[in-house]
């Protein structure tokens, strides 16, 4: 199996989990010498914080792992395009590389029109696009007949 | 004493507190009612994490206080002009209004050349702008000849 495609299938099992607990379903891994190093799911109900995104906790998780406060040799599997907060957080870490799944047109980094990543990382999206972009519309689906 | 330069002395004092512990010194205050709800100092070395900037830390702590994760009804002071990823924090936090000091030319989200703070966020900045550019100033003037 596709080495990127592995790892968004973690992402996307965190994702579906932050869905079942009424959260925004997005969910992130950090992958370091393909090993899994820091997950992540969005938690900013539970937690009442509107920092604990998916790829923060898991930023956050994988530092400490590593023990260092740079990911220059990890890459950041996460099932959403990563919000301006999430962007400035991937190029603090200095992510080696970054792989997204669905595009967030309203709140993805990317309408901002200038790149916010760090000139090093390398950015690859759309992976399993089909399937990360499903479990938002169908959660977004059923909040919308609740 | 004017509200703002009281709150800001309040974010010099964590900002310095930063610096003693070789940190880059930053610091910020969350206020409510006039009351500081949320704390922080940089930490990114400390806690060895690339999100663990000062105003990430008082915007969590502010809304572990409040019990809400939107902090429309709260200012947040800080030492330097927040970057890109605290933009963002402040954004989903939706703030009412964000104050800073010193002008962050390197890392200023003022640098994207696009609004990233919520457009109902109030901004005001150069609040003490002398003693919180100095404070860097002298911290990395001392890193310099080290």
């Amino acid at each position: 199996m596709d080495t990127d495609v592995f790892f968004m299938q973690e992402a996307l099992r965190l994702a579906q989990q932050a869905g079942e607990q009424g959260e925004i379903p997005v969910g992130a891994v950090v992958v370091c010498a393909d090993k899994i190093v820091g997950r992540g799911y969005n938690q900013t109900i539970a937690l009442k914080d509107p920092t604990a995104h998916a790829e923060m906790i898991a930023i956050t998780a994988a530092t400490n792992t590593i023990g260092s406060r740079y990911l220059n040799e990890c890459t950041l599997y996460v099932t959403l395009e990563p919000c301006v907060m999430c962007a400035g957080a991937c190029y603090w870490a200095m992510l080696g590389r970054v792989v997204y799944g669905a595009n967030d047109e309203k709140n993805g980094c990317g309408k901002v029109g200038k790149p916010l990543f760090h000139p090093k990382t390398e950015v690859a999206k759309g992976i399993m696009l089909l399937e990360t972009s499903d479990l938002l519309k169908v959660f977004f689906k059923k909040l919308r007949t609740k």
